[in-house]
């Protein structure tokens, strides 16, 4: 189950980093590669951060070839995106949530600190999206706008707060999940963002 | 041999990264960081991600003065630069077919998949050339025209393909390389390129 | 003693990186984010390279809690810059001193060539400044002016001159950050910089 939301969150990052890429007019390598880094590069600095070496995707293929449908979904549907806005992002949602969680799992698993673990979640969770800007010589949308990296702090924070109460681990990323999922639901709609700080 | 052939690769790939950073009137530092990230930035994203550290050219000096020798050569010939042109792009064609072979080597070596092999080989090939761009600020030329990265994909599947057939390794090499090669030179000859993708 | 001169540098550089991103009027997550990579981009590709990992700031959590404090002095005195650029720039030298020797010591600890240990205390030192300058989709500066990886280049050479003549490791070190100080001193002083080169 987890796995699965795993691959719908890989196959949502991939999509929205070939579109990104398209609209750069890159050529078909090009916006591979960009769906490729956006799906894989935020688990790809937290594996090679933390030595856990070769990174993920290396070891399971799923993952390469999930990028590759998404790519090829990308290509297809590319002149009817706008339709697929809403689905896309629910789905964008739904890997910010379990991405966060993948994170703050492998953070745990070799004794970190709970403060690295966020930190572990957020990168997970957010740097595809930050190496896809920097591709793309912009300055990374989340350090600009939308308060989609304070969600996931917010998450990690979360689980931490409820795991000193023992829940059981299944609960403990069901309500971890839902929470972020269901502030960024609420972000986008009530237009939640943090204003630019300037040192004039 | 071959590690003649790898010091050609690392030599022409440092000439075309300080060639790059003159054209953006960088400092003889940054000429020569542009140059050295262009030379090894590719094998060095590959051992980090494999795990295989300190990574290539820490434990192999000999890349470091190949180095300095090319930083040297494109400061003394810069403005002879277009009579070498034929020269450097030989050398650089040179480099990707060996840059390939070492990536997919070192795949083999810790027995990754060889999709993964593949695409260790192509970053071992263009990714120095992707970090030489975004350090320069530009959208990586790879992503936007010639088919570079797509020949070392393809040099990838043929050494693979050949390798069913049980091939001694010399011949392997060489004939991917051989493959490597020539379709790089074709491909320039007869204008070869993808077209960029568009979402409109 | 070192390891406060550390955290002082440590500040200095989150505390120049929060500068940086403001200017850019990045939201306060970005602002928080290039402080945080201003001050541990250096350490952290050094320790990925050479395969020290989990990196450095993830095994100490005094670095995370002084980048904090970092990014609230800046936030507070984002409007009282002009007063505070003396002791800024005067922390951010000692910072260059101490993490070029940080840099030093690492590659010596894992048996590196001198050469290798050279490229580790400039990195330690000038790459969480490249890591910010990207982020903020600039060219480096110090690719561009003022000679500030020259002189960690320079006090790394003088290091191993000085090692040769076996003097006591504090007097090795103290020897080493003075010349790095100094020199940086002077070369704001008096101007220099290396001349942009060109290939025209």
């Amino acid at each position: 189950m987890f796995y699965l939301l795993d691959i719908i969150g890989t196959l949502a990052f991939a999509m929205s980093g070939a579109l990104t890429a398209m609209n750069k007019k890159l050529d078909p390598f090009g916006v591979f590669i960009i769906a490729f880094v956006t799906a894989v590069g935020g688990g790809t600095l937290r594996d090679v951060m933390i030595g856990r070496t070769p990174v993920g995707w290396m070891r399971d293929l799923n993952y390469v070839y999930v990028i590759i449908i998404g790519f090829v979904l990308a290509l297809v549907f590319r002149k009817k995106f706008d339709r697929l806005r809403t689905s896309l992002f629910l789905f964008d949602t739904i890997g910010l949530g379990v991405f966060t969680l993948i994170g703050l799992e492998k953070g745990i698993n070799i004794g970190l600190h709970p403060v690295i673990c966020v930190a572990l979640g957020t990168m997970t969770a957010c740097f595809g999206g930050v190496i896809r800007d920097i591709l793309c010589t912009e300055i990374p949308v989340i350090f600009r706008r939308e308060i989609y990296a304070t969600i996931c702090i917010l998450g990690g924070i979360i689980f931490f707060v409820l795991r000193e109460f023992n829940l059981e681990n299944d609960i403990l990323y069901l309500a971890t999940s839902l929470v972020i999922i269901s502030v960024r639901l609420m972000a986008v709609k009530f237009k939640w963002y943090l204003s630019p700080l300037e040192n004039k």
